[in-house]
């Protein structure tokens, strides 16, 4: 294959280059003046060709056959061709939502094999595995998933480390998910068992302190706050930027590098510099809703926000402060009947943010890509050469994989999403394709798409001109990922 | 009463003069030349009259009839008169040691005017109390124990907070004690209902991190660790600072003041001037055993350090970054001889810290005063006007008192320590008063004692040219210390 | 002497009591109910009585004889006992002002005893020496200072540290105080000089960078500015600031304490809490003019500011970010006459801040305490208690005069001023005791005034009631106060 | 021309690739299986190809005929293919050495169309120009030399600011140079000035303060010192890092980024991840010298150091605390015999380091990579990547040239460096391009060397199996480097 005509953005820079692959892999670049014939050619031209996006907070939501195709069908037709899955262990393999004892929550090391086997059958995208560890014995198994899984990247809910002290809202979700109570010593645990890992092993942690949302909840009930906002306000600034402050402590005490899973507030990133101006390796990530919608949209968790602290929010992305993307993306069960039954519910006086469903869990799902084009390239607030560091190799880098995955270079994996800057068009429920047809960016007009996605060699999405939106035409070829623990960049010559 | 020929030393500075005493107040202040007659007249040629001691750690722990009385006389003994008591609401009136349920911890409005009323009866010494909160109900209560008790202090065990997760060693003492399951949720209530009441309220924190300690306490077990300093290696410096840093930030977030209950580490110090350069309003208080004593030679909570920080710690006392000084009393429950017995076992090959039982849980208990004498002043490491400043002054100020408390001044209550700097004796059993006839400081040569303490104008404890130790000669005369929510210095104009 | 029926304040508390004088010292306090008898009896019912102020900046600037007796008196009058007066070594004994060469500058060495002379003849107030240091021999002579004369304080004024590259607008002033060019080699060989003495030495420092304020002049100039505010605005809040991070940092490595002379903005206040947190042994002043009034209103260096930062200034006072307020007292040589016509000029379209003579320097000159009370107690800024330790305590501590001055206890210097803070009155001309008739303050009308001042137990001024302002009814008998090295407290015991 | 076989290294990876070039750019990359033919090709197996190094601290002293060829064949030597040089405006096009007038100090704008131009026809490296401050003038004309000349970065001396009252050792070098005193406000105009001109602008600093250096060298020399590790302790690690204090406070509020030219000791890191945290952009070098050689080996400005801080500044290396390596190129004018006669001098009794002439100011002159390579890469310190990296890739981007340099990419200048990492020589003074036949690192055992340079596909240095030494091939066929004021990233896609 050779894809020619386009520039090419790779490494913190655009060269024009036509660009060979062979066995799924980059076998040759050269100048755009000409290029060698192949069975299949691809015209970029006018276009930019840019690594396939790698997305590291991808939480699978459905049963792992058909259910994983689908939702892994929305996920490249978002240009991303790597997911960073991230579940808890009872939530992998368990068909239904039955509660769980505590007991009973299973290591990765008892259900990873069959999500393995099952994502290499369905998967539209390339996946890696966080694990969303929640016992004791999560954070024991931290070796052994390093070594025999090539598991590095793990991550805790701090949110939900108080267990059922803070199930209220969702009691019934959450101990069928095997939500139960760990602590500090837990946390320490893993700590030095992901330092002991050296490179490219790291801790994500969702920093929300819940046990302190739970009292704010408790005074914006008694205000009668009932409103989309409310859940914003009951969980502010600064119980996400506490624990960044606390954990981020241990993390220097043990050596542990960590991930700041949601940078949502001036706050976390005034931790976040702090932090590593003490020598803690922390990198941050932010999400494309957490950039542009408020907390009257929606609710999700971490929640949106106010709106203030957008363009601090952009600027840490465009000076270094921020390192990474991720779209959230889950998959919500409902059907898009019900779906549109709740969100006529919001309209409602009755409407109740407390115990209404939400359908805006599903996160920056499917539209990660052009969000950013749209509100960062085409607005000017960040390069198109910086998406390309904090949607590809800076995430591919923090989770083990660069370059393999994360650039356009020889040797790397062939994966691309091809961009049209100038393709403008609003998101409509049409082109939804995650299931219950909502989007939180529903009726953006948004200036930026993919128009084609590229996994090792095949063309998997395409968005041909006139078309009403981009068109899955790959199959499941997805595989696994396992890392090379030891290894800070991917070894490229070693066996796969 | 008069007092003359003494050098007293108040506010930072030392006076040449004789004080006059009536109606249990400071009503003169005179140059030593001459001084009024008076039905008392005390003689302090050649020693310096202190403000009586202000202990703001205090564990009482034996019945609140004879035990209480018992317990004050080593107060009173050690030149302390005036101590804040802290406790469980469980411990106050329970008198045995049953296992407790959550549900039935009382209120400190349940059990304190009980308290009260037998402090009144059987106390050697003035008291305030300072609740140990562990429940949710604890941080509701504190407006109305405010308000109607004058209760402005309050604290934490956050090694407690867990509760049972932590239990381990003292699964006994820990259930009958009360000290279940609380969250940051709890503590958030707590330090915005503080903050809430102004001057002088504030919040106590022993800031100790057992979760991560649970951990490193199986690691040392694993290595084979059982010696006395094991104690201490499983809570380290990072434990206590980690506590520090965490909780300072809430109380930047909800502008409660606070009060590291004990400060025994560079890393604390550190923590401590970083949170005051963002604005929190932190009191630091460190005991004479963590200025002196290695961890080699007991065990307690906050563990004894190696060492290593002790000029540190001095240094910080001596500048400021430590402002008070307090004994974290506890009447052990032992006999003299079950205590001989023990200390026979820690020199027992088969020694275990682990799950023998431990008599040095009695703090500075009765040496506070001799300690900073001898070790500080006497070894020129704080001035006699430091040492007031950190054991009355600023104690007094912290929780409320100044200056009816800490102060010799007009209008102040007439609570005095006469301390003779050239008094010089060898600490032994028979001058320990504490039941247990044990002190964590048996043995050291101690240069500068209390050779007489006063309460209230009357004379309670006595130690005459030769006798071998202190005799208390006074009566349980000490009162109950309500304080003045709103104000800042306690208003000596207003009915007391 | 007795004073009896006030409330007395000191010591950071109020006490009901009376005062024995003898000899100019305090001999004797007591409780309100009954007083001796005394040749000199005061009633202060009603009142309050503070110990005298210590004013630490106080800028001499008449010839040494009546000149001296002229300005002293205005000092006296605003309730200062106790002035730190602080000169070029070359304005002090020079009485025109032709222009000087650098060579030629004296050490203080050689003028210093003539000033304490003059001082001990004309001063109508105590008075001790900061010399404001030029040269590297004033560096040099620190220790000989110290020795034979009791300096301890020493001040740098640091715009004026590149000497003739800032000159501009005062060039002849300046040549004549002998403002030539020194360097941060200087300032370091002072401050390990200062070090080296140990409590209670300080070094003051003026902080304004006026190399940058030369190019923000250029570019107001270019702008047309020439408004009052412009003065402000050419030596912004970073350029006081910058010079606090800068020599704060110098302060830390050679261990020496430093006094910023005026702390004026929030940025400064950022400086000093994060030099304090890094150790670093920092007091700091600030002026009743910089809590109160407006840079349209004045011209002064360190510049008046916008009103923005008043409040945060009152908070640092009130916290203990800021220790202490000096009056930056100046005796402007104009006429009334003079001053009455640069006043006119102020109004007139013709008006140019950079080339038309000011009257404004004159700081709080005459008036440092009846602001403080009305702006600051009056209106619940800061309480009396706070008021004595920023204008008495604090001060007498930093240039280690306590509590011989600052306090009111047996021993101490019998100083007193007694303050109605009922008393309201607008300031007018007539009041204005300095020579121009002028102060910033005019037309304020100001609540809590000092009714008499009273000198090591002379009674120096009064402002008996119905009169329309107070009387300086005293004679000179100021006297020259040197320090004693090594002695963090001032010796009352030691012979004087 | 084909290079073939090697492993590439750039843009923090390393592929298996040949590379195409044409019309002295990369047009084509591929995979090592088959390469296309081409009228030159090198055969790299076995070995690394790395982009030229990028070195920008490089100070031309020859005339600028054969004098510059002569100098920039060492830096070819050295596998570096574009040099940042460094010059005062005097040095540049004046012959002589005759002392000058601050006046007749040129401008930028007057000497650099002659610098150009020779460069043009000598210089054997590509060069961009970085002018050394020292006038009031060269502040202002930045905005000109930027879009005139394309000049983006800027260089201050700090050291010498203070002028003559520095002058002491070097009068007759200072006088010459003209270094004559300029201030803060100079700076303050220059930062506001690069601040303006947006990416990739930047200021460099030369962080010593000299003022104090001035004291302590006055201090050693009354203590007798004179040995070469005085010419360290004359200027110790807080007057660097008091600089960064210091000015990068400027830089912040005037939003210039700031290039720390000599990162050599931890102090400088601390305030280096200070200003970072604080948003500062701050890029730091260190060079090869202050990684290992300690300061009784030679004496160079800033000072060579004591060695303890070696693995410090290697780990800040590592982890992004530095970003960028430079040589501090200086070619010292003596001959070989005078330099011979001057190594004796060091090794007798006589020697001053005050006054002696010193041969040790080359800095890494010739052997940057080497001693990278052998010291860094091959001792496990910092990763062959990393090497890219920081004396490539970061070094282009912060001057504002990648990926026109400082990347192996399509389009980029066919500049490499092919290196053996098994290669080991001992450095011998027949090595030694530079005239004066020393380096500070003679009689080292390196394994690592450089042994073919090309610039823009033309072979400019050789160093054969067998020879004993690199030998340059290749004509001065080195370019001028105008930056693109405004593009962060050097735009390819524009007329160059």
């Amino acid at each position: 294959m050779v894809i020619h005509g386009g520039k090419v953005v790779t490494s913190g820079h655009t060269i024009q280059a036509w660009i060979g692959v062979k066995d799924g892999k980059i076998v040759a670049l050269g100048s755009n003046e000409s290029w060698p014939e192949a069975k299949q050619t691809i015209n970029a031209t006018g276009k930019y060709v840019l690594p396939g996006i790698v997305d590291p907070e991808n939480h699978p939501c459905s049963p792992l056959d058909e259910g994983l195709r689908r939702e892994t069908a929305v996920v490249i037709a978002d240009g991303v061709t790597t997911a960073g899955m991230m579940s808890h262990s009872s939530r992998i393999t368990v068909r239904d939502a039955k509660p769980l004892r505590a007991a009973d929550v299973p290591t990765f090391a008892e259900v990873y094999p069959e999500f393995i086997k099952a994502g290499n059958q369905n998967s539209m995208v390339d996946f890696f595995l966080s694990p969303q560890m929640q016992t004791e014995e999560h954070a024991k198994e931290i070796p052994d998933l390093a070594e025999r899984l090539g598991v590095t990247s793990f991550k805790l809910y701090l949110h939900l480390k108080s267990g059922e002290h803070v199930w209220d809202v969702w009691a019934a979700f959450m101990q069928s998910a095997g939500a139960f109570y760990y602590d500090d010593g837990m946390i320490y645990r893993a700590m030095k068992n992901i330092a002991a890992l050296g490179p490219p092993a790291i801790l994500c942690l969702h920093c929300e302190n819940w046990e302190i949302a739970r009292v704010l909840k408790e005074e914006l009930v008694a205000q009668g706050r009932r409103d989309m906002a409310a859940w914003s306000d009951h969980s502010p600034a600064f119980c996400e930027a506490g624990h960044v402050r606390n954990y981020a402590y241990y993390a220097k005490v043990t050596g542990c590098p960590i991930y700041i899973q949601h940078t949502t507030t001036r706050e976390t990133l005034a931790e976040i510099v702090k932090a590593r101006a003490e020598g803690v390796k922390v990198t941050a990530q932010c999400a494309p809703h957490y950039l542009t919608v408020t907390k009257e949209k929606g609710w999700i968790n971490t929640p949106l926000r106010s709106g203030e602290d957008f363009e601090s929010l952009w600027e840490a992305l465009r000076t270094g402060v921020i390192n990474c993307i991720g779209s959230d993306y889950w998959w919500v069960r409902f059907t898009r009947e019900e779906v549109a039954e709740q969100r006529k519910g919001t309209e409602s006086p009755e409407f109740n943010v407390w115990t209404d469903p939400s359908p805006s869990f599903c996160g920056s799902a499917g539209f990660l890509l052009p969000v950013m084009l749209s509100e960062g390239v085409n607005k000017g607030r960040i390069s198109l050469e910086r998406l390309v560091e904090v949607c590809c190799e800076n995430t591919a880098r923090s989770f083990g994989l660069y370059p393999k995955k994360g650039a356009i270079s020889i040797g790397s994996d062939a994966d691309f999403v091809i961009v049209d800057l100038n393709k403008s068009k609003r998101l409509t429920p049409d082109m939804v394709h995650i299931g219950t047809g909502f989007s939180i960016f529903e009726g953006s007009e948004l200036k930026g798409w993919p128009v084609m996605t590229i996994l090792r060699g095949n063309v998997m999405v395409e968005w041909p001109e006139g078309a009403p939106g981009p068109k899955v035409v790959g199959q499941p070829i997805g595989q696994y990922l396992p890392r090379k623990p030891g290894h800070e960049l991917y070894p490229l010559d070693q066996p796969q």
